[in-house]
């Protein structure tokens, strides 16, 4: 009989109560808030802390990952919290209610803070972001962020660059005070958003083989080094078609590819996960921010030589009007293949991070992508796309 | 001396009147509403309505495209046009401002008739669009029209389906009557948008070698059959990287492609134009319309054995909004490689049929496409993107 052993089961139509049914009805156990004490992978028995054991054929390690939490005073205090899961987000949310909460303080201006502080403008929450560097998402660069930065102050959210976050503490005209080097900010809750890691302490500690990224190394099945136990989701590697290494990106789709992945594999019908190349995105308000493949530090790591270059304009034909757009592309110098790029704009953003990482997933060089055949109409794009314009040019330079 | 010769020069900033002193700067003669009476290939020389001769040594053929003209009384009045270049539509914007119009009929439910009744919806213009079909816009599959119909009657757009325009004449409530097999119709401006051909009728007279298409048949490096003469743009053909035929897609952004290879060859600096996909768009009010690749009837024709499915879902996570978008994809039954897609959507559809159109540029299949790493963040796409979703489908059913 398969199990399914969690905190909490949760989907994006927050069916909570109803899901563990649905898992019953077709024949699998769910074991809800029970955490698992240890692995025996020599006995095929998963120990529980409550002293069962569940045996098992075959195990799915899917495990996530922990917020990383500062050591810092105060940290423990009640209104201090991280974001993971569904949980984490309706304890937020009840909180702000019941504390009628006017101002919040993130700590971490990476894509998580940046659109938390999003929704919680939206609730009309003052917000103030505590960022350890001087622009938002460094993933991005300078230039890009700098959009986003100009678009959190044009919606009224504060941006504290170059702070670090030193103590919390209790009180102020608020409930919390966030003291860093450059000064006091207080808020009704402290967001800590400065990153996640893959937890694998489960994984490791049953033997299983974890990667140079502290994830748990998996094949293309996603099986991990005992044939019997798959791996998938945030706490497990992908092998990254760009740099060729595998890595840990944890993103929710990922996370469903895998899992299916390892699904198919395990009932029978192979399947194996050709990996990704990286894309992501996430909305600042009126900004689409998407990004793909290598920045240029990760690509000279990975052994190339990174050239790029940023272009600017319009998302449209400039004869229908202005949406602003900013695309940055990576390319290696000695062979003009593209390692990838990011791109900031009031619109169009997404879609054409979207084929560029079509054409990071299939090797396509500068030369290629700059004549590729785009859907061109005037209200998305000029005739010559931005994709064009940049890769032409930064071809030019090579 | 280079020269350019042509009826008008334009470009997107409609700088009609500075752009020939631009190019006269450049050292480039510029001859305007000057008419071609003929190529002597073997004298080098082309032969001007007004006798003149200018010699040549490379001649570039860009005679672009002639609008279809349906053989029908009643065709040469006044305010019967047709829109193929930037006079035709500052003509056509004079007589709608001079006559005070009050409704328009479009002859044609292609997507320029579609884009024309969307300016002119915008202009406050009423507007009826005959079609010959039962849907508009026949190149996408009749789900997809469909939503396209929808789109119109929303905007109240009047559509007149299965119509053939009969005759069209002066007077009744409007300045022109179009009568059609279905009924009457009035406007005060009839558009004919029923379709181009390729202008190739002076490449043929000079002896060029013309395409099945009965578009200028050219090489990669956009050379005619003759050595010392190019063609670019909706004269002459491209090659079609799915189907591997030569074919003529009038579309502006190819065009300009073929022009910079062109000049690239000319100019000493080899590049060969890599071909195309088949890559259009437009909008249609709140709609977004995109496609490239094959439709089912062309991959029949080169000789595939087409499959297909239409899915339909939200440009956006569920949990965030619906904005409704259709995919229909078209797969090679034997070998599984995409061959061709359709999108009509709220939003999303161009970018999707940007990272498809890439897809099919290297010749992916669906299995590949099941699984591309896509830029997921729930205001642009659910975990499982509309693509994943189309892709696995069509594959499950090979």
């Amino acid at each position: 009989m398969p199990y399914y052993i969690g905190d909490v089961i949760h989907d994006q139509n927050r069916l909570i109560a109803r899901t563990p049914e649905k898992f019953r009805e077709g024949g699998i156990d769910v074991l809800l808030q029970t955490r698992v004490l240890g692995v025996d992978p020599a006995g095929g028995v998963v120990e529980l802390q409550d002293g069962r054991k569940v045996p098992y054929d075959v195990m799915v390690m899917a495990t996530g990952t922990s917020a990383v939490v500062p050591d810092m005073p105060g940290i423990d205090l009640p209104g201090v919290v991280s974001l993971r899961n569904l949980e984490d987000a309706i304890r937020i949310k009840t909180w702000l209610r019941e504390k009628n909460a006017k101002r919040v303080v993130i700590v971490g201006g990476g894509f998580i803070g940046l659109e938390m502080s999003e929704a919680l403008a939206a609730a009309g929450i003052q917000t103030t972001i505590i960022h350890k560097d001087p622009l938002p998402a460094n993933r991005w660069d300078a230039a890009l962020s700098k959009m986003m930065l100009e678009e959190l102050q044009v919606n009224g959210v504060e941006f504290a660059a170059n702070a670090a976050a030193l103590t919390i503490e209790k009180g102020g005209k608020a409930l919390l005070t966030v003291t860093t080097d450059q000064g006091e900010y207080e808020g009704d809750l402290v967001l800590l958003a400065i990153g996640v890691r893959p937890d694998a302490s489960l994984a490791k500690a049953a033997g299983l083989k974890i990667g140079p990224s502290g994830a748990i190394a998996v094949n293309f099945a996603q099986q991990t080094s005992l044939a019997n136990v798959y791996a998938a989701g945030d706490c497990c590697e992908s092998f990254h078609r760009v740099s060729r290494r595998w890595v840990n990106i944890p993103l929710g789709d990922i996370a469903n590819k895998q899992g299916r992945v390892a699904g198919r594999n395990i009932g029978g019908k192979p399947l194996t996960f050709d990996g990704i190349v990286g894309a992501q995105s996430f909305r600042l308000f009126n900004l689409e921010c998407a990004a793909t493949g290598l920045s240029e530090k990760e690509a000279l790591a990975a052994g190339f030589s990174p050239v790029s270059n940023i272009t600017w304009g319009s998302a449209m034909a400039p004869a229908l009007g202005m949406k602003k757009i900013g695309l940055k592309l990576i390319a290696d110098r000695s062979s003009g293949k593209l390692l990838g790029a990011q791109a900031v704009g009031q619109a169009g953003a997404v879609g054409r991070i979207n084929a560029l990482s079509v054409a990071l997933w299939t090797g396509l060089d500068l030369d290629q992508i700059g004549y590729l055949d785009l859907a061109y109409a005037p209200p998305f794009s000029a005739a010559w796309d931005i994709i064009h314009n940049a890769a032409q040019a930064l071809g030019r330079s090579l």
